[in-house]
């Protein structure tokens, strides 16, 4: 409790500090609660862990909405007692996941930059009833210090009358001052955001939030639950050769500085191997303007190569975070988090051309991509940040496997099943076979060059064959489908395991 | 030619008037050539006229880049003498339709804001080699006064080392004053879009050139060939009724102010009759945000309930184009014409928090909307500012008949042929029949509102039997999707000519 103590530094505010099983007992059925994380960073774990217990016995819900995904003690568990009824933004939990697909949970999945937003102008029925945030400390005037991602905490916490704050005593207190909270004045007297390189200070270390609002404060030991990052295999490998060699062949043709311009690479195993195989690289004094820093962030900053990084969140792995822990005063200097309306804004996206690398699951011959479904129904995670970047980038990647379940699926598809970025949106597609530009090229030609550089040669001809033939048949057409066979891969993967035929 | 002598001040320039077909002898076979022009005004017409001429004797391609859409004695022509071998970024034209749906032309189909950079940049192979620009007049230093439109005319003549000045003598002089040219320093030096109200001025009134670019200028007394709009319907008196309906109680739930936020509306009949209507409306100092003035916001404009309309171009009917110029000293003081890198700006759009309201080819059950193409394989025009609007809008509609081609084809189905906005991208959905407002709904929910809300009575049950078998036979699916089936209705239309059973 000394430890808990100190970093509630308003001594008045110490007499609110509570069990997490008192802090629930102010959740009411239906309430929309709106917390801290973004991937399994800076969430809120005992109260919501209390908060499925007080579930568990009463059997009620309660509407869900964070930064973005969150970790089991509060996605899993609340998912494992049924007690989320709406769940926003994004998520990436096993359990929650299953109750998604079942249609237990009512789930939306929106481009992370515009929830802020959607929930504060009361878009999604009512305000934020309580918000539950993760915090490294609170200061003399009730603000909050955050902790390993900022999100959407402060919308949440100003949009909110009623606040409970999880102080982690397991984030260093070190944390502080690595935070830059910026709140957009209410419409119609919103500003330009004034960020003009990564490394812009533009607000706040700490949330505004104030002694009144804090109704609880609970004392967490439970650190974030990261996850270990698949190792990098030899797909990962060529794809970051592929890149690197694309970009030397832009920079070269005068379209980027030898710099290049700020990175964005979405978060997971192979967006951080490319991002780690940049180390390798020439590339000197990069930036990064992202969401999440992953572990192949802090391989570019320790090689000397990465200037600065501002994202919203930190995604390490169980090493990773030991080692950002442990290099906390250099990282200090070189990473800032950033509210996730600001680190996914268009506005500032667009500005500093920012150069965005994601995976997709499948793309098409014509250059749609799906981030989100299987088969076209089942949901794996969501949209995330992808389209805020890659609608809004300078240059824009879609990576992926050419194939995946030991070449049963070719991510090379006639026609997406599910489509969250569409043709006007993506400039190069990568896989392990090569590189695909398809900037300024018609559909048609895309879909040469895609099948070319991108596909496995075991469904090359089956795609070419599709193409041809949806020329001929469809006479006349910009974009060739064939109507009754373009998810047809797909029907067969579903009912033979195979998309081969 | 007294007139011509008049409007290029600078009397050393007057050297450079010439005939369109002396202009054009300087263009070459695989020219990139960068034309003024957004819908049918001030796009150029002596010049391209002659080009065509030119063509057809010599039989040669160059690729044709503009704002938007252009009149037919540019996009047409060229495409009736095979001129044409890339198109980029929007067309509406019938001959150019005709030529890119069947493969002749390389038509690449991106996102208004982004032209002037994937230009710029040089994505799209080489610069501009000779920028081709309508104008009111030329100034005494060789800036160029633009006419009806802006579009990409401010950033094709600076990536060009050429320009020819088309100087429309029925275009009048009086225009002047109206434009706002504001063009972003090169990365990575770019800053904030410094508007923040629609009336905000932030350029200058010409497009900056200067002398030693302009090599030609050449007279035109050839007006914008602007278009009929249909007349308005009952179904479009009941869109209008029902967006006024939701706005007022959008109102009513503090989620918009008194006075809404300002308005973007598409191009075309459906669109400009919506904006047309809301002059019976109560509401009062509105403001416009968007890309194209049309006769509907002359209309508000003269109800007094526009106070400030701010676009890159102006797209009226030819009553509505003599009603402008009658009255241009009024309109001069509420009426601005941006740069379309600025008008579709996604900064500028979040910022204002523009409510933003497109009309839709089709859209499905789940909320993705096909904008661009008729079954899947034929292009309609292009997707032009409607992506730029609609993902960075506060407030984001979407409007259709619910059928077309007397009720043979429903516009709401399974799942669209083609996809340009997602359902991470829509608000609310718009029909004769009625409003689907689907912010922070699942797919499943949002599928039952807009078969109830907006489907045509005679497809209604049909949606609903899919959506109820795709869920049973789906088994865990946050979007059930029958992939035979889903694309059934477009196949069936195009087989049998109604999508009905």
């Amino acid at each position: 409790m000394t430890d808990i103590q100190g970093r509630v530094r308003n001594k008045a505010l110490r007499s609110k500090i509570a069990t997490a099983a008192e802090a629930v007992s102010i959740i009411k059925p239906g309430m929309n609660i709106g917390a801290s994380g973004f991937t399994f960073a800076g969430y809120p774990k005992a109260v919501p862990l209390a908060l499925a217990e007080r579930i568990r016995q009463e059997k009620f819900q309660i509407n869900l909405w964070t930064g973005a995904s969150v970790g089991p003690e509060l996605d899993g568990i609340l998912a494992e007692v049924n007690g989320i009824a709406r769940r926003m933004p994004y998520q990436t939990d096993d359990r929650l996941r299953k109750s998604i697909n079942s249609g237990k949970v009512a789930y939306s999945d929106v481009h992370l930059s515009h929830m802020a937003q959607m929930a504060g102008y009361g878009f999604l029925g009512g305000k934020v009833d309580v918000a539950i945030i993760e915090a490294c400390a609170i200061t003399e005037e009730g603000h909050i210090i955050p902790t390993t991602s900022v999100g959407n905490s402060a919308s949440y916490v100003q949009n909110a009358d009623t606040v409970i704050v999880e102080i982690n005593t397991t984030q260093p207190a070190e944390l502080e001052g690595m935070h830059d909270v910026f709140l957009h004045q209410l419409l119609p007297k919103r500003q330009p955001i004034p960020i003009v390189k990564a490394n812009d200070r533009i607000g706040t270390t700490y949330i505004p939030c104030g002694l009144d609002k804090i109704v609880y404060i609970v004392p967490c030991d439970i650190p974030d639950a990261v996850r270990e990052l698949a190792a990098v295999n030899e797909n990962c490998r060529a794809m970051t050769a592929h890149l690197i060699e694309f970009l030397k062949f832009e920079i070269r043709a005068g379209r980027l500085p030898p710099n290049l311009l700020p990175l964005q690479s979405g978060v997971g195993s192979v967006a951080n191997a490319v991002i780690a195989g940049l180390a390798d690289s020439d590339f000197e004094d990069l930036t990064v303007y992202t969401e999440v820093i992953q572990d192949g962030m802090f391989d570019l900053i320790d090689a000397g190569k990465l200037t600065f990084a501002s994202g919203t969140s930190l995604t390490p792995s169980p090493a990773g975070i030991k080692h950002f822990y442990a290099n906390l005063p250099n990282y200090r200097q070189k990473i800032i988090f950033r509210p996730q309306e600001i680190s996914n804004s268009p506005e500032v996206i667009r500005r500093l051309g920012v150069i965005a690398m994601n995976t997709a699951i499948e793309f098409d011959i014509y250059g749609h991509v799906n981030s989100t479904h299987i088969a076209g129904s089942k949901i794996m995670n969501g949209i995330g940040g992808s389209g805020d970047f890659a609608r809004n980038a300078y240059l824009t990647f879609f990576f992926t496997n050419s194939v995946a379940k030991d070449g049963k699926i070719s991510s090379v598809v006639p026609m997406c099943s599910h489509i969250d970025h569409t043709e006007h949106d993506v400039d190069v597609f990568i896989t392990e076979r090569g590189v695909a530009d398809v900037r300024g090229l018609s559909p048609r030609e895309r879909a040469r060059v895609i099948i070319d550089r991108c596909a496995h040669p075991d469904y090359q001809p089956l795609l070419l064959d599709y193409l041809v033939r949806a020329e001929k048949i469809t006479n006349q057409a910009h974009t060739p489908v064939l109507l009754d066979e373009a998810l047809s891969w797909h029907s067969r993967y579903v009912s033979s395991g195979s998309m081969k035929v």
